[in-house]
């Protein structure tokens, strides 16, 4: 079965996510009897599309971003077009996360499904300010959303909570949905370090961006909590209705009190049932050795539900960079048409 | 959409299935669109059947096994019948596992089948002894086959492969997959106990059974750790491939060793692919405390899938007892339909 992909965005995530089409296209075929074709790929300045499917090892040679997709359209005469077309069988969206309106993710996700196309979104911005109009839309469309991606991507989160707790009830979910401010807090733990200090380190070790306030305010991880309650528990949140603390005030004293006691501090993004509805936070946290997020270090990330039937269910781990999110892109893909 | 369901056995787990069957009946609709109907429940004796479903009201007041259903006969006029009978959408298997010969649940499940019903097993026997076979009959016959309540039931393991992780290469499973033999090592672990004294323990609160050989010879977690290599990683293996040693040679000797380096002994299955193909094994292992698998205590179980993409990615958790394996067939049921 061929399916026509549209990708959006062609930065660190879009690029590898068309690597991964390109490498795999064969296997994806052999094992799920799909046949992935790259039809085309909108940047900030329009698009490249090739009908036919475009030429990935031309593609791939070239930058990334909107120069990358000029470049390609000199290469491949008439491929580049100013303005966005939207065909195929699903878009995959991965532009930037914005958080105020959710552009240009908003749009160029509604006018993919106005076109009946099924989307994949990694990006985060879309979801989390207009959720439920980007539902309805999908639904009035008739067509499928998944967002992987968008809600701690290689870890499963979504996938857990929606097919392997079903029929059970979840009570709440926790979770480490951040792996930079979790190698922060991670190193001050283990170094003794002040919060600026493993910043800093992480900084230098590329982990955190040079602008990391939407991870250490707390925002990143309440991006994915929402998207998480939203969808597994009911809700109809959006972020003004999370209580939100970062990390930034976590000093050397609340560590080595935490770790007297045998604790570790972590942000901890939760979502709990209670009488009145569901409450959702995101907060640095002491927890206990016997807690499953305990052993979550490092940049990894992980996921505790509680459920009435099956009890505790974790996921932890799931590679936190840009392959582990095309990745998570590509098992959304894979599970819409396999 | 109504499903009509017909399970085999009726014991500890059959029970529980029956009792969510009851008291989700509507949940399950609303949530998912299935009306899930009880129209069968096969024992070593016969089974009863009807057409409209049986009256579970009714059904869960009488004892379990074929005592139970000889006991609904005698409520319920016309309702016991001598011969097993197979019509309906779905069976779900969750007769005692027999690793021998995979009997009564092989000829049962085969039989169900070949009359178009989808199958949910619970019991291990017939998958582990036939898995091929199994298989087969399933695809020719055109209809599904899942197996979360044999593959460690409430902690999610196929699932994950399946789905969470399509489209990556699994190069290695490892998990701690019976709950029985790692409560044994925690208490030895913990409490500086013997290998019988843990043991003796574990009978006293009920984890072990009396006849505990199947699990702490390994052979329960070979089980498990088969169905997945077969399903996950393309192995035709049984259990003689497997090379199996059990946790009755643990000394406190050993768990003192480990205890010294900051390491933890646990009963590990696993299956790593190497240049030659799967190795699968079944055995006691030292392992540290960075690993994501240290943190499993108690009648808990993990798993660790290490994967090319994806880095790699641990579920842990799941309810060990009855209730959570009624639970994880549920999911199945209801994946199967949604």
């Amino acid at each position: 079965m061929i399916r026509k992909v549209v990708l959006s965005g062609y930065g660190n995530v879009g690029k590898r996510f068309a690597e991964l089409l390109h490498s795999r296209k064969q296997d994806i075929l052999n094992r799920y009897g799909i046949d992935l074709l790259l039809t085309g790929v909108i940047g900030s300045r329009g698009m490249i599309y090739e009908e036919k499917g475009l030429d990935l090892g031309i593609l791939l040679n070239c930058k990334m971003g909107s120069d990358g997709l000029e470049e390609y359209g000199e290469l491949r005469m008439g491929a580049f077009l100013n303005k966005l077309f939207f065909k195929g069988d699903l878009l995959v969206e991965s532009t930037p996360t914005n958080i105020e309106t959710g552009e240009p993710a908003l749009s160029i996700m509604i006018s993919a499904m106005e076109e009946g196309m099924d989307v994949v979104s990694i990006s985060k911005g879309a979801l989390v300010t207009n959720f439920a109009r980007v539902m309805k839309c999908a639904s009035d469309r008739g067509v499928r959303l998944k967002y992987s991606g968008a809600t701690a991507a290689a870890l499963p989160t979504i996938d857990i909570g929606e097919f392997s707790l079903a029929g059970s009830d979840i009570k709440s979910i926790r979770g480490i949905l951040n792996g930079t401010t979790n190698f922060i807090l991670t190193r001050m733990m283990e170094g003794s370090m002040s919060f600026e200090e493993a910043l800093q380190e992480a900084k230098e070790r590329g982990i955190a961006e040079s602008n990391s306030h939407f991870d250490i305010s707390g925002i990143d991880s309440s991006c994915k909590i929402l998207l998480l309650s939203n969808s597994l528990m009911g809700t109809e949140l959006s972020l003004k209705d999370i209580d939100i603390k970062g990390i930034e005030n976590v000093t050397k004293e609340d560590i080595g009190k935490a770790k007297l006691n045998n604790r570790a501090i972590k942000l901890v993004a939760s979502a709990e049932k209670n009488q009145e509805g569901v409450v959702v936070k995101v907060s640095p946290m002491e927890i206990s050795e016997s807690d499953l997020l305990y052993g979550v270090i490092g940049t990894n990330k992980g996921i505790v539900f509680d459920t009435d039937t099956m009890g505790q269910v974790a996921a932890l781990g799931g590679a936190s960079n840009p392959v582990g999110a095309a990745a998570a892109a590509l098992k959304d893909v894979i599970n819409l048409y396999r």
